[in-house]
């Protein structure tokens, strides 16, 4: 999507520079950066400190981390520890699994001397595909979007909530949760969107960085406010991204989804999750008892990133001297409180059912 | 209760210095400064600007704000116009008006001569009085964590969760939620308190700096991840105050409470409301259709203080240029998704006839 009216993505490889180009999310919405990532580790702090983030970018970092790595070393030896060290930098998002295993399946097959330049072209068919299934969402949300604009009196915008970033910072490009939004925006829908500040890490600030930078009318709010929200009917619909979702419809996304989901049941308002298939994990069923919730750094909750006075990017610590937090960073949302799953095949109900009619042939790995 | 071992009041009357005192909560939990307050500007600014706030202790410093200002002038039209210089100050907690309420109906029988110190006498009287009702509510919501404590093994700790601050701070001394909290830990009942940070004030650094002075095991967490630590079976109990309970027994208090009962709700976790009787309007039954919401300043929202590296208390902002927040201050929880109101009568269910049944001759004003 744009930033300041020229069009980026997320992840690129610069074949002038010959690097491999993110945005550093660190720094935004700040700072607009972009740094070159090199080494394998490199690679792996990128995405332990959170330089990128979200599902569908974690996985598209990893595919081009193996890629680079396979420039210097295309060994067996190296492919599967290149694989082993990716995979062990965030527990929670299967996409970065599925890039991973896709990789090692498909180089694997492949020669060692063809290695490099396979690995670098599987990257970008990776990349280039999420940008497509984003676009799809897009297109069926759009749909649900029309429906709810055409009981609305004319010029009056439907009201979205989402939680945490998943944009097109979060993706390759067009965002999950984000894309029919854009496409609403596109298509001059009147939308609004109430965008939750998601502590600790204040994703939503992301989110509105990203809605400001396309011109889409928002609010930043906090995590607390959207049940209140909905009681006084100021939302239409809840749309977020997940993390990894179950074969049974349950969604793991950023900690905190699972209060908005039940409000919006109390309240009778939709809520919608927009994912990319490979966000499917089709050997877990049970969210709640079999996903593993990543417990991150207590530093996150007790002390807080933004600009400062002078302008920098400075950080100040909210707890007192001797109080510690604790910082699950996912949740579970029961699919029963789920009204549906917006996928590049098509929307369905969050259910078993429901999601091997878009998807019949996926298996359990 | 306790500050480094001294024990203080949130406020009182220094009869040495002649000066009404305060615990200015602004500086909290960083620096502990007290303050003097000394003109009717000067109370007015303490409670809209919430270096004292919290409903019972707004209440008692309005009292203490009457009484200041009868030093000063005891005439007809001063009592009438300090009324509504203070009762303009915050909408949404109804001790103001009840404190205020008491104090000019007290006083309107009262000789312009004789009101100074009638006045001040009426300040000291409402603050022993709350101290007292605090310390009777922790009396019944320590039979209800003792009762919790026997179903567990031995010396493994009742975890409760807290909103905001409903600590001593909040009140004159005690604290109404955390009252049941100080009183099981004197009586060495182990407990353990998830402390949410309450976003955007981020009131939960003060309970924890409350709970860290009483030596009571606490983590400061994000306000999202409650509903994930009752999912899994980690919450025994949540507890919290009330800026406004209905006669009905639906109860608003700071933004983000409605969201912790759904959550406590769908997870069988029993969610108790504490309260001092002031704090119930009985001329309201439906919280969500008549009680006036506030609507603060959304730069609570966009910006968020702390400690910074060299020490100083300051503020960075959060959000990107060009992008709002917007800051509902309270939200209500309807009386089903509570499970007791604990007052300093007893324990009651939440719906009219139980609390008619503690205060049956409590009157609509």
């Amino acid at each position: 999507m744009k930033v300041e009216g020229k069009h980026y993505r997320s992840i690129w490889f610069d074949k002038i520079s010959d690097e491999v180009k993110i945005i550093d999310q660190r720094s935004l919405p700040h700072r607009f950066e972009i740094i070159s990532l090199e080494s394998l580790e490199e690679f792996e702090v990128a995405i332990k400190d959170m330089a990128v983030r979200g599902a569908p970018l974690i996985g598209a970092t990893a595919a081009y981390g193996i890629a680079r790595q396979m420039q210097r070393d295309s060994s067996d030896e190296s492919l599967s520890s290149t694989y082993n060290c990716l995979n062990n930098t965030r527990p929670t998002a299967i996409n970065l699994k599925w890039a991973l295993d896709r990789c090692k399946k498909e180089l694997w097959g492949t020669s060692v001397k063809d290695r490099p330049k396979a690995a670098m072209n599987l990257a970008e068919i990776i990349c280039n595909e999420d940008v497509e299934i984003n676009r799809k969402i897009g297109e069926f949300g759009l749909e649900i979007i029309k429906s709810l604009s055409k009981n609305k009196p004319k010029g009056e915008p439907v009201r979205l909530l989402t939680h945490c970033n998943a944009g097109w910072l979060a993706t390759v490009d067009w965002g999950t949760a984000t894309s029919p939004m854009y496409q609403a925006h596109q298509q001059s829908i009147p939308i609004h969107v109430w965008v939750d500040e998601t502590r600790p890490r204040n994703q939503g600030a992301l989110t509105s960085w990203e809605l400001k930078n396309q011109g889409i009318s928002h609010n930043y709010i906090t995590d607390n406010a959207g049940g209140h929200l909905m009681q006084r009917g100021l939302v239409d619909m809840v749309i977020v991204g997940t993390d990894r979702t179950t074969s049974k419809g349950d969604v793991c996304n950023k900690i905190g989804t699972y209060l908005k989901a039940l409000a919006a049941k109390d309240n009778d308002v939709p809520f919608y999750v927009a994912l990319p298939s490979p966000t499917i994990d089709w050997t877990v069923e049970n969210g709640v008892d079999e996903i593993p919730i990543e417990e991150r750094n207590e530093k996150e909750v007790s002390t807080i990133q933004g600009k400062d006075e002078t302008g920098e990017i400075s950080w100040v610590k909210v707890t007192p001297e001797g109080s510690l937090g604790s910082n699950p960073a996912f949740d579970v949302t029961p699919s029963r409180l789920v009204t549906g799953l917006i996928t590049e095949m098509g929307v369905c109900e969050a259910s078993e059912s429901g999601l091997r009619k878009l998807f019949p042939l996926s298996e359990r790995s």
